[in-house]
């Protein structure tokens, strides 16, 4: 049969810190093969690096540790919604509460991801290639999805195995070129490892095997597979972003250049402040806005006005600065910067 | 040996419109089992079933009218960068281009996504079963994630084979319950068919051999696995939720309520709308500020400080209503309902 097959390696036991891996997994899988990929769950990896913290068993001093922890594993924090955090990992990595687990380990300890999953990996792939079998190496973990429920496996390091399969550049038989099919293999591989491995009972590794090009080669690891959060179109939660927002709203800087503002987008804004009619528009770039109650209390609405408008504008992209007089306020408009 | 295969299923050949898929297939792959899975790329579901739309070949007719079969297969924009539109499609998917897909169809046809792609699944399903082989059947799609680079294959469909494996309530060695770890296996077995399929190579269906308990029962179906709106944390792009944050100062409600407000939600409001200083708290409940600038341009610029404020307590989860005055303005200050 020319497919894959995905086996479980059964039989490797408890792994406790300082423990050999490539020992452990090797003696328990004889039948590894060269060309083989180890999917290896990302906790045994950890717990043979000693990548565990000591935390009372219970009680609120547990929950503090725990917080403490969380802490020092986030980069920064996603989203969060009551006690769910999900956060950037200084690896990169988005993950519920940092990927640190509780499950599989004494009720004292809490388990890290490994320090470096890429090159744990790759020092269990020359481990393994020591011992003469030459295969390619996934660290895996479980991970939530954005839109989707459920959890699966993704691989937070690799190597001996390229990261993509990229399809981009070829041509299908009805001569369309294709386009945007990088296809994360590695993710995948961790996916379908995680088919026949189990959470309780002791399959912490499998074994794929008939994928083509495993093994041979050194390559990028998994860190490819990162998206940097610039370049993220989810980089932040909905409600954080939209904190943010109302944030900016607060800290509107006086930010207008001579950029050319959009005359739709000027109309909008206009509109969703709800100054139809109250704001005369010699251009786009210049708005006028008069005070019409000049009391003391309407001069102040009056104020108010004009900075929701000028929210509006910045909601539709684009910069503003305001300039006060004795009628009212002329709001310079641009694109932003 | 206990694991799994994955087997690609060769010969289908061209799929058209009409065209029987448990025929092609079953004789395609003789070999077919019960229990085995099959993971069908939802492109030929679509093509059998007729789910294409006649475009012009090129120019800008075309992105007109792929522009309109867009949205006319979509609910809800979700986010927006450059060319790149990430809806929500009337199913409940969340992908790039509603997975319209120009690919491997002749360049006058689009191809949409099956109408319900569970509903797919279950035909397929039972025209297996006609032909005396008792199969899960998972329609499958590429799609991209959230912070991760590459796209992976999910299930789109699914039918005869339960869509999680669910460890909560499960007991660890180490007598820990087990949380969180409702796995998706169905996106799980499509990324693993996904691995012995190609874009180009006319290999549209892959069986996984060896999973327990597939074909045997009716199960869910994908459908399940779609997160709403509501409860999903990342519902919007970032920059989406942060314009609409903008948007949402622009028009701010008066609605404080009786619910009390946290004392220092509200210091950090006025902290971050630079007023500290400026505004005196008899109460978190109630805060007084007072113009000092009686000028005309100074009870604006005041008005508007107010406003900057009232964001900036929305900001932190608060709702606020501001009575303005002779010499000021009262705000008052709630939790949000």
């Amino acid at each position: 049969m020319d497919g894959l097959e995905i086996l479980p390696v059964r039989g490797i036991g408890d792994v406790t810190a300082g423990d050999d891996l490539a020992e452990l997994i090797t003696r328990a899988a004889p039948w590894l093969r060269d060309g083989d990929v180890l999917v290896v769950t990302s906790k045994i990896v950890s717990k043979a690096e000693g990548r565990l913290v000591e935390v009372p068993a219970d009680g609120p001093e547990r929950e503090a540790a725990r917080a403490e922890v969380l802490a020092s594993e986030t980069r920064r924090v996603v989203a969060r919604r009551g006690p769910t955090a999900i956060v950037q990992t200084h690896h990169g990595f988005v993950m519920a509460a940092a990927g640190i687990d509780a499950s599989n380990v004494d009720k004292t300890h809490l388990v890290l991801l490994p320090e470096s999953p890429d090159e744990s990996a790759r020092r269990l792939r020359a481990a393994c290639a020591a011992r003469g079998v030459r295969v390619g190496v996934i660290v895996s973990d479980t991970m939530g999805r954005a839109w989707r429920n459920g959890l699966t496996d993704v691989a937070l390091g690799a190597a001996g195995i390229e990261p993509f399969r990229d399809h981009r550049g070829e041509i299908d038989p009805y001569g369309n070129e294709l386009q945007l099919t990088e296809m994360a293999v590695i993710d995948e591989l961790a996916a379908a490892g995680e088919l026949v491995k189990g959470k309780c009972d002791q399959v912490p590794v499998a074994v794929v095997r008939g994928y083509p090009g495993a093994g041979a080669a050194e390559t990028p690891g998994a860190v490819v597979l990162l998206r940097d959060a610039a370049s993220d179109m989810f980089s932040l939660g909905t409600a954080e972003a939209h904190a943010e927002g109302l944030r900016t709203a607060a800290t509107l800087p006086q930010t207008a250049t001579d950029a050319p503002a959009d005359a739709e987008a000027v109309r909008r804004a206009i509109t969703t402040a709800g100054l139809d009619g109250s704001v005369a528009v010699p251009s786009p770039q210049t708005l006028r806005c008069t005070a019409t109650d000049t009391t003391p209390a309407g001069l102040m609405r009056f104020g108010a006005d004009v900075h929701r408008l000028r929210s509006a504008l910045a909601a539709e992209g684009l910069a503003s600065a305001v300039a006060y007089d004795e009628t009212g306020a002329t709001v310079a408009v641009s694109a932003a910067q």
